[in-house]
């Protein structure tokens, strides 16, 4: 069975197409600038062929219309699309799985866009042209949020009034769940334990970063919140803070709740406390040549990652293993072993030869230890074929 | 030698006047409502003797003087004043121990009230009035954020861009330091071990509330951040939460940041979110006559704390002990309980036995586990004077 699997941003279209029997990636592409001049698609054969088309691309169904010619140009015995899997970032309290859409889906994802006003209106643009131009197959919604929606109340409550929750839905979501579910399940193959019997923590590190507490299989917290903004620091986004420095900070520098969202979100982070750049790599080699911000920065990132690893042991009770996943957990020995070292008393003890030769999907923790440490490269449109297999097969 | 510790609010005055030679209370009083209607002195002496009056008073200067009054009126050989130590809520980066107040120490208090506009100036009129109705004698102001001063930047930096810290001053400072310090030179006595080598957990559990971690009788981290509005949740603060928010409630509820600052210092926390008070006794009572509101606003709450233990046991690498003060953290066995239960594998277990019965000052840990576990009362005022007494000795 052959599963696309589509992301849609706002002025972006990733997509890959999966032959599930072997779970081998037939075709993938990038169409760019949507809406934009100067829009360009590439489109990758599993081949390796690659084709590059530089046309302009006024909206969502054009351009999906244009990766559907080349995919089913590519016509061969294998190219072929059974069903469609779509990554919709929020889906709210409304969804704790991935569903096949159908009316009153997209109706409640519609119902979700206030929460995620960037995202949502996209993946629903990318949901709309698609189940227009591949009428009659199934199409599954996959959501960033419905792994977490497991965590209980006394972890995704927030200390506010009552009516912020009941009324204006503010409570914590959590993100990149498809990552976070995907890569403790590759977790608990190699313990060779059951899925359902581990305790794990969980690091998503990209340029957007989070974590995950996950106890049998459930999610018991999560880093990322009401919004991407929160827990770890990012390349641009300030993780956490105190609230009252938002208050304090607009009124100093007059800006209004838009400004001052963008002042978190686009302008802080390892870039804002670097001043070099919101990439870590950038950042190490500015500290490594000296530069005191950046410094700092990468200390004040290793340092929150650590006080989240307490944190999670603690409302684990010990875990089984930490996960680190996405471009920094999987390449950067440094950060691993900056948030590792001096956690002994926690049960967490590093090999740093094994971290630095930085082998994939094995242990890298001393042995006789409780934690195991493990390096697992997240795949979430795997995951998403994989959820949408499960629910149309 | 006699000290008096004074400690003004914005229309408060509270006293003790402190024996040092065996640091017992002469006498102690709150003159309440200053610059309201109705203020009124409650004074007591040592020996049970209380006088009240009703007079209302029009400012701070002539309030202490009416205190004065009473106290000196007292006199017999004990009532005299040596020294007054005067608390300060914001000490700054000017700060990070207790000073002899001359006027170089008056202009940076003064430079501070923009990090502290509720509490700085109220503590300066303290400071004017008193110096000037007791002359000749030294003053000696205590910062509630000097303690703090060890943290280092990793620790204290947000990740905003630069500006935030350099031209606004936006760092963690923290809050409760006198109490925090005072309790956990009392946890080295009763641990028997010297301050210098201990590594504790201090919880300031009131209707403020903050936790410290402290290595070596430094603090590498505290939860109260750039103002008391930060980390745990309490009685009408939030606590932490995901900056967007802020942002995202100014829109919705159409709030200046004035009036967000209000909505979450004083209108959040436990009130909020249990829809019943602000006092945890009520919110704990509530919840076990079955309100869902109320139980949910205490396992958030002690959620909260749980993290951070895990949070500080990460960033010290184990500890020595945790120490519990302050109204719900001496009283409330309950909390203790809760937020103590299922962190054996971080090598912490209480006696149940002992958590009830509320030994204060001694061991309520289980035998043979890595970290003991104290309930110590704290005592800012006393430990106003000692720091003043050893300033002015």
């Amino acid at each position: 069975m052959n599963i696309l699997v589509v992301n849609v941003g706002s002025s972006t279209i990733k997509y890959q197409l999966f032959d599930m029997d072997n779970e081998s990636v037939v075709c993938k592409g990038l169409l760019d600038k949507v809406g934009i001049k100067g829009s360009v698609l590439e489109h990758k054969h599993s081949g390796n062929k690659t084709k590059r088309i530089e046309k302009d691309i006024d909206d969502h169904k054009t351009g999906m219309d244009m990766i559907l010619s080349v995919l089913l140009g590519d016509r061969t015995e294998d190219v072929r699309i059974d069903a469609v899997g779509h990554r919709v970032v929020h889906g709210g309290e409304s969804f704790s799985a991935s569903v096949v859409i159908d009316d009153s889906v997209i109706k409640a994802i519609e119902d979700c866009s206030s929460l995620a006003p960037l995202h949502n209106p996209p993946n629903l643009m990318g949901i709309m042209s698609c189940t227009e131009l591949l009428p009659g197959i199934p199409h599954v919604a996959v959501f960033d949020t419905a792994f977490h929606q497991t965590m209980k109340p006394e972890n995704y409550l927030y200390a506010l009034p009552r009516e912020a929750y009941e009324k204006y839905k503010v409570r914590r979501y959590g993100f990149h769940g498809t990552s976070h579910e995907y890569v403790s399940k590759v977790a608990a193959e190699i313990l060779g334990k059951p899925y359902e019997e581990c305790r794990m923590i969980t690091l998503h590190l990209g340029s957007g970063a989070s974590m995950a507490a996950i106890r049998n299989g459930l999610v018991v917290d999560t880093s990322m919140g009401f919004t991407p903004l929160e827990g770890l620091v990012m390349g641009t986004r300030t993780g956490d803070m105190d609230p009252a420095i938002v208050c304090y900070l607009m009124e100093k520098l007059n800006l209004s709740p838009d400004e001052m969202n963008d002042y978190l979100n686009k302008k802080s982070g390892l870039l804002g406390l670097s001043g070099v750049s919101a990439d870590l790599r950038y950042v190490i080699e500015a500290a490594e040549t000296g530069n005191q911000d950046a410094k700092e920065a990468l200390e004040v990132y290793c340092q929150r990652i650590k006080g989240y690893i307490g944190n999670y042991m603690a409302k684990l009770n010990g875990c089984d293993c930490l996960v680190f996943t996405a471009g920094v957990g999987e390449n950067s020995s440094l950060v691993r072993e900056r948030v590792l070292e001096d956690l002994d008393a926690l049960g967490i003890r590093l090999d740093k030869e094994k971290n630095n030769a930085g082998c994939m999907n094995c242990d890298i923790s001393l042995p006789d230890t409780p934690t195991r440490i493990f390096i697992v490269p997240t795949n979430e449109e795997l995951m998403i074929a994989r959820e949408t297999l499960e629910l149309v097969k």
